[in-house]
């Protein structure tokens, strides 16, 4: 990970913050698995592409979900500490790619 | 599924198809696994937003493969018997939502 | 124009179509100079965004309605003669990029 | 405006700041303008969509600058000051709908 500016979040995550995020994610497993059944039950194409702008719908709402969070810890820690700039910086850098 | 203009595709998938699809929807089930497993192990949210970006672009390029083979055949069908329209807009209203 | 299959579509626009477009593509210009005042007047920057926002959506509704009477017209008339493959792939190349 | 936090940056922008960002969007106008010319003259409907999907291109970079510049600033100073939570959330809300 040397890549980024933590290994971890600064301010851990608790145990209700990690079961909300794995619950959603889940479910999305559940959806990916649901498309793999469509289509080896052969359903019509745009059924399933529907199905996959829902699972996209579904995973950006979980980025942005983490995204709030870091933003209200690591980056506004970072902040605090006169250490914004380069936490914000990569926190555009990732939000320019999710946002594609 | 009665909204949309078939049950199945014109052409049926060959079993290759189906399980290439289904391969790359594998992949990306354990990708979003991999996502909680970083979530129980309180990795830095910035890995983990970049994990749900490729995730996302992983979806979409299923998705767009799914559409390239609907339009090569079930639009094209359409279109050679003289309904094409039909087709066409169901296709765009399917792509409108899946590039959001 | 080289790099695509034809430099001009296979069914000439009609003016009405022309206009239509046209029109669109004049608000949305108005749009980016109004932003262009924005900043000069040193406005909120969620309030620019806001408006970046609406021009992206903006811009994307005539995308579509390009990509589909592109749809209706040279990819079908590929179709009906035979060289449907072709056109198809081209139409999904764009749309790649257009979804981003 | 009443609906955001501010009608003004906290930090007012500086004239270099403004100039950079209205000449971007003076390049995205022009732009603009040359999709209308595009279509007067009846050119090819995926070189369209090719220029259109540059401009969308070109806006996200303008809004994510104006996010950045946003966020280090507007953002920094609410955090700085014991108020944070509410301008992140407001910046989530606009990063939403702009990833659209």
């Amino acid at each position: 990970m040397g890549e980024y500016l933590h290994d971890h979040p600064v301010t851990p995550r608790t145990d209700a913050e990690k079961q909300s995020v794995v619950n959603r994610l889940k479910r999305i497993e559940g959806q990916v698995r649901g498309i793999q059944k469509m289509v080896e039950d052969d359903r019509y194409c745009v059924d399933i592409l529907v199905q996959i702008s829902a699972i996209n719908a579904a995973l950006k709402k979980v980025g942005f979900s983490v995204a709030e969070r870091h933003t209200k810890h690591c980056v506004s820690d970072a902040v605090k500490s006169g250490e914004g700039n380069e936490a914000i910086e990569e926190l555009m850098e990732v939000m320019k790619q999710f946002s594609k």
